[in-house]
């Protein structure tokens, strides 16, 4: 059995696998190198770089284990065809990603982006905006393991949170959990209204001009999930209108965000170019995943951990 | 009985007073107009407003109470000479300040400052140093009230908290307390060296160049307490010399930090303007503690809540 790496990870890991896994052939080739993927039956890469021709390429392949959490640029369809397993790296972003989401509130919160910029200026300069978090109220989109860990860091700072999924099954570490459909009647309580939902057919498009007119005029939202959750004019629109209060948004309609795009010049807008979830634990813990993934596979191909239903695409 | 505020609240708060104590008269004075203070029992203020020229003026009264936390710049002796009572507002710098030394770790581990930098010169810049709070450990200088909300909070993140204090007696939400003593043995296994300590005889000077060289390279310094714990120049030239990563100071030598301290120009250093308890809820928060003393007060004079010992000087 032979496996392939298209990113680098250490010596140490190296080693690791090769002593755990005595039977099994490693391949480490440098990022985005497919050099020998005729030759395998198990890929361990990115989603951005599975494509077509590689999977034609790939005549062996049985599992791609993605060290991403979206998978909706992948080619889901031809992968269902070829009957090869995907299985992704949900749950690893939970930490990086809970924390940034904390960090970005509690900066406007407690005023960073003025101390750091009086610092550069060197002023002695007492912002006048500080507020608190406890006591606020946020509504998370997509109450999953990501969505759960944003709710109870927020739940210790004494936030309310509701949750919004598509089921309305009450998810951890909310007050209390809406359906979408329910989302008007929520958003005009929200201090803060943060989206961590993938991109599916059911996102796509899912916020539109009346939701963030819905919105309290001081609230910040946040997105954190993907850019085509709703038309970004929207956003630009609200933001500028003074409809909400502020964003901070780590992924966009088209990325990198290009040069021309309206939101690089509002006052109230943080752009976080898409690295939420980075974190120097990253590779480490998508390798726990994918140990843990290769005995099973090993022992017997099924039950393996965060495998991805093709057709859901998540 | 004559009650003087030395600052300003709103009118409803005035109104909520008056007819709480309809047997108390209240006079509200612009922010540090002590016009009147010769005729009142009771002077509601802030420390600085309290000197021995306005002692000797208000020959009536009997009780301060200081909508600050420290105290060290008031003429304790004389107040004690006096037999005048007085109280802070111990507890209310509780949330603001452990949101805002949550907000600094955070905003470093999650890479704000270069998030936010990139945002201004429109770069698409990924931060190649983003790491997790989760699974580091916290030393915290003055486990009270408000180091414990710290101690709470970093642990919501998965932080080993270990409290240093006077006695060593166990204190809340640290995993476990060390007295003053043992500083040196516990500092080379903090990521985080956090101070929220008053100033006091015992506490001034407390941290020594020693001190500074024993934290990690990478440590976290934060001096969220009071600017006389150490002498500045030790802190100045472990920054200089990378002996620790970063500091965070919220209080300085002398406040505002002059122009010409080399604070300013140190790159991994934030310079925070004394502005970690500010918060729009502050003076509500003030009044509350006031207001339950006041009660006490007509009852029996006795028994009033954050009474300062004037002789420990907290």
């Amino acid at each position: 059995m032979k496996v392939l790496f298209t990113f680098e990870i250490t010596n140490d890991q190296k080693m690791r696998l090769e002593n755990k896994f005595r039977d099994v052939t490693f391949q480490y080739n440098k990022k985005g190198d497919t050099t020998d993927v005729e030759s395998v039956e198990i890929l361990v890469t990115y989603s951005s770089e599975v494509d077509s021709s590689l999977l034609e390429r790939a005549k062996k392949l049985k599992w791609i284990m993605t060290a991403s959490a979206g998978v909706e640029k992948m080619p889901l369809l031809e992968i269902a065809e070829r009957n090869i397993t995907l299985t992704n790296v949900r749950g690893i972003h939970k930490t990086p990603m809970a924390e940034s989401v904390l960090a970005h509130i509690l900066a406007l919160r407690r005023s960073l982006p003025s101390i750091y910029s009086s610092k550069e200026s060197k002023e002695w300069s007492r912002p006048d905006d500080s507020t608190e978090l406890m006591g606020s109220t946020a509504l998370i989109l997509g109450p999953g393991s990501i969505g759960s860990e944003i709710g109870r860091l927020l739940q210790a700072f004494g936030v309310k949170t509701i949750g919004c999924n598509r089921s309305g099954r009450i998810s951890e570490s909310m007050d209390k959990t809406i359906v979408f459909r329910d989302l008007m009647l929520e958003l005009p309580k929200a201090d803060y209204v943060i989206s961590v939902l993938p991109s599916t057919p059911e996102t796509r498009g899912l916020l539109t001009r009346e939701h963030f007119s819905a919105m309290k005029e001081t609230a910040v939202f946040m997105n954190f999930g993907r850019g085509d959750l709703f038309n970004e004019t929207f956003l630009i629109n609200a933001l500028k209108n003074n409809e909400i209060g502020q964003a901070v948004l780590d992924v966009f309609e088209v990325e990198p965000l290009p040069l021309e795009n309206e939101l690089w010049t509002l006052e109230n807008c943080v752009i976080s170019p898409h690295v939420s979830g980075l974190s120097s634990k990253y590779v480490e813990r998508a390798l726990i995943i994918f140990e843990k993934n290769l005995e099973l596979w090993i022992e017997s191909n099924v039950n393996l951990e965060n495998l991805i239903n093709l057709f859901d695409g998540y």
